[in-house]
């Protein structure tokens, strides 16, 4: 294993992440607030970036396959821990500062501040921008490093963002980023605008734009977007929330290319029709059980229902005192996920809409026996090889997720907060039910489950493979 | 479809049950019962028999793929339909009475008896009796039918049942059913001796003999097994319920050929290191969270790890209200099963097994990507339509579960009882957690959920497919 290339990107990345720094930097100079936290941060993380350049200088341009997974999982760990400098010198505790930078880079939104309104603006632009960063991340990582690392011997990612690749939209990888991070970033200040217009502050736009679009779900505010009580900033959001669940090439190809890209697929098919299917249900509930009326039972519906599949995790009420028939919706919905190619995490819906064309074969082939049918996925069909990673991988991440839940329970929380603590951060959405509902928080979880769920974060919103080859003696062995 | 000899096999089944009721009507005799229960049942069962043997006559001896899901799923609906006749006419309501007989052939266990003593000890006896013969009848399904069916093109059931026919033990299936019938026959004398000489009265003895050989776990006392207090009865149960959970080809193998035919089995050695892992960590929750002295915790742990990863349930103890961390290792192991080839229900242990070696070779594969490896089960490569039908029943599994689960949320139950009440029914176990634990009762669910439950109770028992698929319309066209 190459180490030079590895900690020579890790340098790379933390320079750039101490630049970057000097944004909140500056919103807490507007402020008036403490800008200590910032300026150590900045330079403690531009420092050992320059050290980690100094010491590891690579002749080599290109890393490769074994150095991918190291370059990946330590990325985003040395993002989480520099990232979480500015807490700690806002006096949070060395293990929350670092559960809440991981939330933030991995795009989850589960938080350990209790009080979060006591915190300096300045120290919850970051918080919030961490996930914004998270997001971008995220694109760069499915775009450019997994289908080099090659999972499942064909390049199984590239199967999941099929646009740029596969129809040769843009040939190389590099470009393919960049594009995408534009659709990011336009995406992004079309939602910053439209919550100014309709009423936000600057700040408050800014901010929620940023854990919108990285289906991050992070807010200044402890009661999420029921802080605003406006019907319209909620269907701001809800807009956008819905278009960063969705695949970002697709809306590249929507936008440039032809015009039926986004319904012409069949994930994103299956995406509207489970949110569709969900909120009908949800309001339904909320309508004939809790006797809220029709139009607020489908706001609520809509709004959680929404927040929770594409794993960003706002709240716009405090669902855990919602009927048991609604919370269950809520906690099937915990384990869907976005569609690949967006910045939701979970297992996304492709791999759900594949598993459930592989059983429906099943049952075929047992009434047809000597029938031999292939798995289509828009119109083509899924090589068995990427089938098997899809299987492995949602095999997996319910092993992590029982093992993460039992682990919970064995430091002595309920059965309730135990799973649901595991999949939202597993899931990287957020809150779960039970004592870590929306309006509650991580903090009541014992220090050894916090090291387990920041784990769970990070293992969730690198694809599982990416970390868990790691863990296996084989990866350290020569190869 | 030929209709005749569908009927004329129901016919058959329906006239051997009326004959096997005459037990339990002794049985009441004996107590001076009511003889009604059991008059009127074996007057109509033989009655409805005679009739379908008279209107469907079969002039083929053999029946084919197509019919053999009906014969299955048809035989057990009748068995569970006539089987409820005693419970009605002493009382019980329809519903319920079909939800008990049902639980009984299915050896699932689940009750919905409010007050069980109040029933007469024939009823009772009948009870615990409809498991002992469900347990025969998944011998012989698991023997001679599902292979037959051959789900998965090739015979998924044969390669799980490995003794007698891979190895040409024995070639004919009708022998290999009397054998397996001997072996289970042989076991339940050897436990109803061992438990009349361990005090028990002759009726306790023969009765909870029925349902530990079954897996079933009922019991004609509310306190299941605490009702009798003695650790000889627990020790003697717990061999035989490890016994029953364990592959019954393999037993006749170890009895007349190879000694070490159980301990060479890859299937048999998970099963034992599953048990042994989750005693060794429920007793250690025992004595450190709740103070009980390490022996006690010792015995309450092993007996209840065993019967619910054996899907028996029988309860010592009332663990609902165990501490959670003890509570989340008997939820996880609701998701287990026995083996194949035993009278256990659950997705089984050579499932799971398969399931861990399939994702750890992806794990393998994303490392070395040109690599070929195979999955191996006792030293045999796994041929891949197996492990497909391996991954579609798991995954079709978890759908009815999740299904089953949001149904009784939608009724109103909350989240750890519908979770529960779903996997204690689908996996055939019997008690749940929260509402639904061993000291309580099925009767909370709502009338839909109980009818959601037995539908459970009966697609988990016949291995999943037998019944799903006549649910698809792909199996009532033209084929």
């Amino acid at each position: 294993m190459n180490v030079h290339i590895i900690f020579n990107i890790i340098g790379r990345l933390l320079l750039l992440l101490g630049f970057i720094m000097i944004i909140p930097l500056f919103v807490a100079l507007y402020y008036g607030e403490p800008i200590e936290p910032f300026t150590v941060a900045i330079t403690m993380t531009i420092l050992v970036g320059t050290v980690f350049l100094f010491l590891f200088r690579s002749t080599e341009d290109e890393w490769h396959h074994r150095e991918g997974f190291a370059i990946v999982a330590l990325g985003w760990l040395f993002a989480a821990i520099f990232g979480s400098i500015p807490y700690m010198l806002d006096g949070v505790t060395p293990l929350n500062a670092f559960f809440e930078s991981m939330s933030g880079f991995t795009t989850t939104g589960s938080t350990v501040f209790v009080n979060i309104e006591a915190h300096p603006k300045g120290i919850l632009f970051w918080r919030n921008m961490t996930e914004w960063l998270g997001g971008m991340g995220i694109i760069v990582l499915f775009i450019a490093i997994l289908p080099k690392l090659g999972v499942a011997g064909r390049q199984m990612f590239r199967a999941e963002v099929p646009g740029p690749q596969e129809d040769k939209l843009k040939p190389r990888i590099r470009e393919t980023s960049k594009i995408l991070w534009m659709v990011y970033l336009v995406v992004s200040i079309a939602e910053a605008i439209a919550l100014k217009l309709a009423g936000l502050s600057v700040y408050d736009a800014v901010t929620h734009t940023f854990t919108t679009v990285s289906c991050g779900g992070f807010s200044p505010y402890a009661r999420s977007i029921e802080a605003f009580g406006s019907p319209l900033v909620e269907t701001i959001i809800m807009v956008f929330i819905f278009i960063s669940g969705a695949n970002f090439a697709l809306h590249y190809k929507t936008l440039y290319a032809s015009r039926k890209s986004l319904i012409k697929d069949d994930e994103f098919k299956f995406y509207s029709f489970v949110i569709f299917s969900a909120i009908a249900l949800l309001t339904l509930i909320l309508w004939r059980d809790i006797n809220i009326p029709i139009i607020e039972s489908l706001r609520y519906a809509a709004f959680q229902v929404l927040t929770i599949i594409t794993t960003t995790g706002y709240a716009t009420t405090d669902f855990i005192a919602w009927p048991h028939s609604a919370q269950m919706i809520l906690l099937i919905l915990m384990f869907a996920g976005g569609c690949a190619g967006s910045t939701a995490g979970g297992p996304k819906m492709v791999r759900w809409l594949l598993m459930l064309k592989y059983s429906r074969r099943e049952i075929f082939k047992v009434i047809h026996r000597r029938a031999v049918t292939r798995i289509k996925f828009n119109k083509k069909s899924v090589p068995e090889d990427i089938m098997q990673s899809v299987i492995s991988f949602i095999a997996i991440y319910f092993l992590i997720f029982a093992a993460s839940s039992v682990l919970l329970g064995l430091l002595g929380m309920d059965l309730v907060s135990s799973i649901t603590a595991s999949i939202a951060t597993l899931g990287n959405i957020g809150p779960g039910l039970g004592a870590v509902g929306p309006m509650d928080n991580f903090d009541v979880v014992p220090a050894l489950g916090k090291v387990a769920l920041i784990g769970n974060m990070w293992m969730g919103r690198l694809e599982i493979f990416t970390v868990f080859v790691m863990l296996t003696p084989e990866y350290w062995k020569k190869w």
